[in-house]
């Protein structure tokens, strides 16, 4: 758990990477970041070593990294979508497509918090989790439950973790009766106890915001999605939702809303398709709804871990980014197999990959455009581009220590703390980053911050 | 470094998992597997509590398995392909693919290997690594340089993995001066200066074995092909090549060996096409090549994390398999980012779904056949499935004992040594199987044995 003591003026030195334009990392081999009192960047400094007499940080507290390793900011949007209630059920999907696979896997799982002690483990653990995999801001599905979803929402903010945490709204009968909202009017009455809760324990939305969650369009009625357009209109709070990731889920929803244009069309109708509103997957979309996601200043969140391990499709993430639309990182827990944001960096890469083997070699995305999406990209998809993702003056220190494992002569054991990536030492820096991008996990990310605050931290950070 | 202490009639006591066929595991949950001193299997029950009565066996010793976990085979074949020399290279490939990879990473990296110091650390770390993420069996291509090469065969029986271990063979002038064979004739002389070494260090092939290696059509001459084939015949010696991986090297050995049916004829023409032959790749064979490999009765290594990385295409396993090609799995490091099979036992499963996106749910690959791919495939591939592959009486005991973290109420701080995945204790054993391979990594391999004889284990393992 983080102390809660007050922020120290504190320097970190040693090197950073971050993103500065989508195709473009930012490597700086002797770096000074100064995070003031409120976790706040004062200075950025690109050549760090003589930082130590800057005017009013002479008695700063100093973060060293030792040995080989740098700073990286916290991941983001990632997961611009995650359901932290399914985390048990991680890599437990079997053969099974979206329609059945909520069905099988998911509805009875969190159908199961309605027991409070249940949540309590599960939601704590993937928070855990998630920082411990780097993950600074997250935007959770979490289920209908009142009591669970505020629960995970006071945990986010004991652990402090940046969250959007969603109550799922759902009362059409694709779901079973024993999980299911009773109607439009309670799904709406239940959101508004949950926004009412967070205004209570973060009034500011300093890390904890509500996020108005429609599950998609199949598990909502017409009804209920206006009326939770409205409570968006009203509120200013953001939302998301699911679009388009599975063809049957498509013909699904064509079935459904006959009367609207296209599956973001119905979003469009409730008055939910605006510049707060994050659409995860968005694999199926036509060239029509690509242009009203955009026109709207829409989100997406990129789930490729998942969209690959439940055969939903590949989403073109070139295509959007190309539109001009804003696009982002999520794990998609427990669609997706993994809770960790690098492995979905690297899975957005390889479905790229798996594009291009049709499409040409221009729909590759580099590592540094995956870096991008899981930092910056991620940022703006909540819509907190202004305050975090990047090591830029005035944002918010939202930060991870990467530390990586040199080989030592005769060093020929591995144990239980050893991580994944082995360092010879005479990579170049892009290429030990390239290193850590390609294999590595949390027991690289030794220590990370949100807002200034050490929020996790192994043994090695200590070491 | 594992003991070289006689071992003892040993039973390890605990659930299994294995492969019964290619579709089925057998899932054990009461199981005692019985070793001599051999490191044979000579029983194996399947309710295993009551063994210690067993006749014969009163005073042997016992391995049970504390908490979560289970008893699965070591990985095998897996690597039927890895270049231990690029292992310093893992993750680095930028947006290359595979011809100006070779240039660019690859051979400048692997012509250092007559640096006999620089060799050692390298390729004890690989085996030090490889063993750490339970492979048992790998394939290796090392270097041109005899020393080195002799080097990885010392390492792999001191550190008691079971290696084929390769002298590539490459004298067209596709490779750099730098980096090239003099002759057709100076690389028959090395192969048989490695053959000899492995003669001499392992004389009845109980651990190593000389594996021939031309590096690919494209690298050779048809009169060192031609000369390695004959070394084949001669020796009885395995070999190992690459074939066609990606569409520009196919149009290369197309304009090459132009008297050739195909590529697989290339090697067939030479003599190489036996059922002692390694084939990695494979990604786009033609109809009548994998007919012709199969009356050869030639084996594939899917190399799937390398033909993602490098933008090679999609390896058609299901098509292989049913027209009765032996497959396994290899990592192909470094053009594969990653070292353990694991890994790539997912990235087969992921390869196996974009195939299906575009042709049909038939040819997914399932978690049990992925599972069968990097064990009993294996083994068929490098010839050894009367040996090795699973757990049956008369074989021997290649394995690897996985454990998993259970959560307990109120461990919510992840540490450097806590793997990844997540027991919440309700799962049944199947998907506690499942969590493994889809977020298992070296941290859940706790012990490793080969032949009986333990040869990597980690503080977890004695707790």
């Amino acid at each position: 758990m983080p102390s809660d003591k007050p922020l120290e003026r504190t320097i970190y030195v040693g090197p950073f990477v971050h993103s500065k334009t989508f195709d473009e990392l930012e490597l700086c081999e002797d770096g000074a970041i100064g995070v003031d009192e409120k976790g706040k960047i004062t200075f950025v400094d690109r050549h760090g070593t003589g930082v130590s007499n800057r005017p009013g940080w002479e008695s700063a507290k100093v973060v060293r990294i030792s040995g080989k390793g740098f700073f990286f900011p916290g991941f983001i949007g990632p997961d611009s979508h995650i359901h932290a209630s399914q985390y048990p059920n991680l890599g437990i999907f079997g053969k099974s497509t979206l329609l059945d696979w909520l069905q099988t896997y998911t509805f009875p799982l969190e159908g199961s918090f309605s027991d409070l002690e249940k949540a309590r483990k599960i939601y704590n653990r993937v928070v855990a989790r998630t920082l411990a995999n780097g993950t600074t801001t997250a935007a959770y599905y979490a289920t209908i439950h009142v009591p669970a979803t505020n629960l995970l929402a006071d945990i986010c903010q004991t652990r402090g973790q940046r969250a959007f945490v969603g109550r799922v709204c759902m009362n059409s009968t694709l779901s079973p009766d024993y999980y299911r909202d009773e109607s439009a009017e309670q799904a709406i009455k239940a959101s508004r106890e949950c926004i009412e809760h967070v205004k209570k324990i973060d009034p500011a939305n300093e890390l904890i915001s509500h996020i108005i969650t429609p599950r998609f369009a199949p598990s909502c009625t017409k009804e209920s999605l206006k009326m939770l357009g409205d409570l968006h209109r009203e509120t200013g709070v953001p939302c998301q939702t699911h679009i388009s990731e599975n063809k049957n889920e498509c013909e699904l929803v064509k079935e459904l809303y006959p009367e609207s244009k296209s599956y973001a069309g119905v979003y469009d109708d409730a008055g939910l398709l605006t510049d707060k509103m994050i659409l995860a997957h968005a694999v199926h979309l036509t060239q029509e709804e690509k242009e009203l996601i955009r026109d709207r200043k829409s989100k997406i969140s990129h789930c490729p871990a998942s969209n690959t391990a439940i055969t939903s499709g590949c989403c073109r993430v070139r295509e959007l980014m190309d539109t001009g639309i804003d696009v982002g990182l999520g794990t998609d827990v427990s669609g997706g197999f993994s809770p960790s944001i690098l492995e979905v960096t690297r899975q957005a890469i390889w479905v790229s990959r798996h594009i291009a083997m049709h499409e040409g070699d221009h729909v590759k995305l580099s590592t540094e455009e995956a870096l991008y999406l899981a930092t910056r990209g991620g940022a703006k998809v909540v819509g907190l581009e202004d305050k975090i993702g990047g090591f830029d003056v005035g944002k918010e220190f939202d930060a991870q220590m990467v530390r990586l494992d040199e080989v030592q002569d005769g060093d020929d054991e591995l144990d239980d703390e050893d991580g994944p990536v082995d360092i010879f030492g005479n990579e170049s820096f892009e290429n030990t980053v390239a290193k850590w991008v390609y294999n590595g996990n949390h027991q690289n990310t030794v220590a990370v911050w949100v807002k200034g605050r050490l929020v996790h931290q192994t043994k090695k950070f200590a070491a």
